[in-house]
């Protein structure tokens, strides 16, 4: 199984039996998300900014605005790039066992910029594929200069390092007698019914790349 | 209204119509969740490490073991503290214009541990009466030597912004004529049904506390 080799940045010191470096779980993770929190300094002052991002391969991508301080600041400087997802409430029989499941990936390296246009331009495709497999060519075309307004950043993932919580509270063993509920509350992140545009043309149907988003970790729900 | 004075750290220069300021925007993203990044730096290397947190007032809370290391190299140092909400998937009849419904804040602050043991306690019993109102006086109680492990950081908001983006896609006049379908992907963050733990001595139902998670942005749902 490959790893990455804990080292000062990535080695999980609190609660280790949470931790994971090998990169099946690393990526397992990475890939079921579409957010992270880019972590990144502009003096001694650290900032974090919320992001769409994907990953391919050993490396992770994220892209906004040409004009965005966070993109000119983060390239080529040292990145710690978060991704978490919660997936419960676990309620224990005393507050201090109460905890939260979840899986959470933190990844440290130095972006750069990628300044070759057209693989600026396969770069944006493969983003909006693996967000909605099959609706690139269903879209307008982008243009240079769309493109030349777009920076992306890729960071090679030097050290990274997994956080996983699963499973039932962990009780002080004399409380498990009490007559005190506890469990866990599973949380789920889904989505809604599409919502048309108010403008768009007549006769377009709802296309088949949004009949699932559960490979970015939505799935398809109704409120009860 | 009573606002933040946008500084150099918080100014939003990118799509500053989807700046906020004001008090009562920024708490209101704060108080609907219970997760945030926290960016700190050790040495000149930024780290993002989510967490549980909580709102009193102008300031925010959040806590761990005493062996954290964020929580150590966190006290008393600039941090920075974000908390996202992800409202919907934006589809535009381009890859340029697609974007995400959002609420995020970024606090500023230096955060100092609570060193007092009785004002620890209670700002411990008020984290899990945010969390979960009514359950404390059904906890085991919390003892000194839980106390003595357990740290908690406080910061004051001195500088803070929301950014906050909703409604349909905006796309290049001349694209609204394309047969192109676009609109708005609703997400929702919800709970399924809580499961007790096996271990649950029996005769215990449900608290009345779990009956609504909706004050932390959990709605109760169900699969479809």
């Amino acid at each position: 199984m490959k790893r990455y080799t804990p080292t000062d940045k990535t080695r999980i010191r609190r609660l280790p039996k949470r931790a994971h470096y090998d990169v099946e779980t690393i990526n397992s993770i990475l890939d079921s998300g579409f957010i992270c929190h880019i972590g990144y300094t502009i003096g001694s002052q650290p900032f974090v900014t919320p992001t769409a991002y994907w990953r391919e391969d050993d490396q992770v991508y994220w892209h906004g605005s040409h004009a965005s301080r966070m993109l000119d600041e983060a390239a080529n400087a040292s990145v710690c790039l978060t991704v978490t997802h919660i997936d419960g409430l676990v309620i224990a029989r005393s507050a201090f066992h109460h905890s939260i499941n979840y899986r959470s990936v933190m990844v440290f390296g130095t972006p750069s910029k990628v300044e070759d246009e057209s693989y600026k331009a396969q770069a944006m495709q493969r983003f909006v594929e693996r967000m909605y497999p099959g609706q690139w060519e269903t879209l307008r075309p982008i243009t240079r200069k769309e493109l030349k307004a777009t920076t992306i950043l890729h960071m090679k993932i030097d050290e990274a390092s997994a956080k996983v919580r699963t499973g039932p509270p962990v009780d002080d063993e004399e409380d498990y007698a009490l007559p005190i509920w506890a469990g866990v509350v599973p949380i789920e992140h889904g989505h809604a019914a599409p919502v048309p545009d108010a403008r768009l043309t007549s006769g377009i149907s709802r296309p088949s790349y949004l009949s699932s988003l559960a490979h970015i970790g939505l799935a398809s729900r109704k409120s009860r």
